[in-house]
């Protein structure tokens, strides 16, 4: 399902908004944990720099995870991502309620995940996106594989590709 | 001792449950120490997505480990993982107690190790697998040497091999 | 805009002084998170060791950052470090600054940076220099590339170099 | 100075004692920083795995660090390890101490170090070895290069050559 560099721009050219998972996409997909459970996520400063970026070009940055985690709220608030939705098990349920939020609609959606859970969503959005070392099955079903892997800084390379720089 | 991909098939068909040891191979071996021991380990959510997959099939998980961690405590909590042994000097002595409590053969546990204090255990089951980083003797005595490092999601990549993903 | 070795030298050889960038630079980029924010940076043994270098040969070593981040106030308050610049949007507005503390001008200034934020700076000192997995417009418009990546002990290879070190 | 493999089985023969150094050596140099100064190291599980295979040959391992770090002292506690010195600015001022309390001569002892402050002490014992991403004087100046970069488990591939084992 990959696509020529002229198909990838038809593509991604009508996205106006970025979803995105957090952990294996803005994470390498490691949880650091002590006793007392999760306690550590690492994040990497060019995706911060990424929502930036997209916030000059009026292009809300949205978090979608399943994990009901604190840590991912604590990164959002940080990079005040517009909205952070935590322990969601069904992913592509958000999507109408998002649409009538930004006035948009599923085409101009652009979603980056890597994992089964991440499939569905994918499937319904604009533009669908997977870090380099997503799983087999979400890298056969995106139109875009990344060349940095989950935590290297996946969000600014689709940030990049979007706002056509090099 | 590597198997072809028949022969491999033909030891893993049988596999009901999945033993596991923890550092070396749900993590890449790293120990994070503060003045006041070791602090942290890092885990992958996507040995955590196998846990879910492996509860959907039936399938028990346990971990097995010589150090006295309740890291590994809380990350097996966190999982609901069946079993967590800590401290554990001979692991091959469980296995009699494993099998009674699960009513399986030593023939249909798989176990995944990556040094020599794994070797006995490993000898004695249904499937042994290790890390693409386990140690020289482990990997010439396992059915099976993953594609992926410790920490990288070992138990994920056994997962969906005894499922029969791709 | 690379160049050759003699050329670079030329360039190099009038450093009294070395700025740099934070994340990305002497870090790999990650930043961890807990609930409470950003709590650790990892930085590189071999660039404390760079500083002490450079110390001993009386050249002053400055942190500019555009993160407000407590924890590089603390890696530099370990070094030593001369000045340490936190929550700078605009990091060529220290060059008169920097350059009238230390008796210096513009041409003696080398800087390291991986970013568009580090863009104009490095167009205005003396030698600029990128870690290996800099971002592709700072490659271009950096006079040096490092063979190491961010966190791998860049500002010591950059010491190394300036020092005549092999 | 790379020796032939007979002419390192001659080195290392005689070997009755390890000492290494620890940032770079035992870790990836990496040092996990926090507001309040340096909090974490990453430690690895296969040099415990070494400390414990040499104790049940009678073979002590001694930790020889420039820093003052309660972290190496916390890690030591916890392999038991013979001695661990921390705040030494010349490591081989410590050998006449060394030989004396174990009743060995300088060619007994290993050391294994990757920066320049381990260059001198590396000359006077009997065999030295290095992580494969040592510094390049480091490297010239070794008996032996690891297959391991620091924090991979150095010191167990100096310990497995030692015992002879595969």
């Amino acid at each position: 399902m990959i696509n020529t560099k002229s198909n990838l721009k038809q593509k991604y050219k009508h996205i106006k908004a970025i979803l995105t998972d957090v952990d294996g996409v803005l994470t390498d997909g490691g949880m650091y944990y002590s006793e007392k459970g999760e306690t550590l996520k690492k994040f990497n400063t060019r995706d911060g720099m990424a929502v930036e970026l997209l916030r000059y070009h009026n292009i809300p940055v949205i978090f979608i995870t399943k994990e009901k985690s604190k840590i991912v709220l604590s990164r959002g608030k940080k990079l005040k991502i517009n909205d952070v939705y935590i322990g969601i098990t069904k992913k592509e349920s958000l999507l109408p309620k998002i649409c009538k939020k930004y006035d948009l609609k599923k085409n101009n959606l652009a979603y980056i995940g890597d994992d089964i859970n991440d499939l569905q969503i994918m499937k319904q959005v604009g533009f669908s996106a997977t870090p380099n070392d997503g799983m087999e099955i979400i890298k056969k079903n995106s139109d875009y594989i990344c060349k940095l892997k989950g935590g290297e800084g996946v969000l600014r390379e689709i940030t990049d590709l979007i706002l056509d720089k090099k």
